[in-house]
């Protein structure tokens, strides 16, 4: 069965797109991030919620601070990527909600009222924003390294408040020296789909 | 500036992509949702855990006790859809890892030994994972309209077990007549992007 998007999309976003652990020193503007951001900010939240935050680390001491906070195995490739950003869930993103969802703006008080509704519904809306940067990001031609081992705590305490929940630490550039490790097995279809 | 990924397949996977509400009659194939999802697997997780799993509700009964647990605004378009997935984390991923991670087996007893550790990640990675099938599906020539209001408790114990958790009910199919609302607004980059 052949698919709508053509195969070389599928390639860029999905076949041959990979998770880089080295970059060049290319940098990455802020006009391929607003790019990026402007393509996959259509894709689906629960009620247009919109609750993902971009924190790009850019000046070298913030770069630093956070190095601090990542786990071993991913601190190399914090310092050295050309950009790297903090991808959070903004908890109180409820207070947008009467101009996002201009239809039914009572969700605001009557569906997200409480704090822990609202956490968990960021967590999994604000991830799914996550997954659409990815694909974005490599639509751009560039390759994504998301990192999720950081001291989320001390990351939030650094760069955030209490209102935000860092979620993935995300480097971004261009593909360096010995960039990919072997791709591991996927799981097969059979493994993953049941039908009742 | 321009992506590396061609303007047809922006309006196909976000810009013209939309939610769709209703869905024609005609039937989504276990070979076109493989399809998809021998695309999107190769979409990365953390450590390459791959916990999505995927339950296809196919036979009338099993869709009659799906439509039952889903909020009242999902319950008509729960019930006619060609097709509806359970889409949920298998919080026993670690299992599979010493073959999906050929690299670093370990993991398995290093990183997910404790259960609520487990869930926490498999929680955020299957979100990704989501999101790419989201995006697969509309890859596709499909139309996407995911639902994460229902009964998570009843759902699990319908179609799952205590091992799952299900996080979105999917419905999938050609967009019917009146599919799609007005798009709502959309954060400016400038709401959601910050430099540090």
């Amino acid at each position: 069965m052949s698919l709508a998007l053509d195969e070389a999309a599928q390639d860029l976003l999905f076949r041959e797109a990979r998770t880089a652990h080295t970059f060049t020193d290319e940098p990455v503007t802020d006009e391929q991030v607003r790019t990026v951001y402007d393509l996959v900010k259509y894709a689906p939240t629960a009620f247009n919620q919109c609750p993902l935050r971009i924190t790009l680390v850019r000046s070298a001491q913030a770069r630093a601070r956070l190095v601090r906070h990542m786990a071993p195995g991913n601190r190399a490739k914090t310092a050295a990527a050309p950009l790297v950003a903090v991808l959070s869930a903004d908890n109180e993103f409820h207070e947008e909600l009467p101009r996002l969802l201009p239809h039914f703006p009572q969700a605001k008080d009557l569906i997200y009222a409480e704090r822990p509704v609202r956490e968990a519904s960021a967590l999994l809306n604000t991830a799914l924003q996550v997954a659409y940067f990815i694909i974005g990001v490599r639509a751009a031609g560039l390759a994504a390294g998301p990192m999720s081992g950081f001291d989320a705590a001390a990351v939030r305490k650094e760069f955030l408040d209490d209102d935000h929940t860092p979620l993935v630490v995300l480097a971004l550039g261009r593909p360096g020296p010995d960039a990919f490790r072997a791709r591991g097995p996927r799981l097969d279809a059979d493994e993953v789909i049941t039908t009742v």
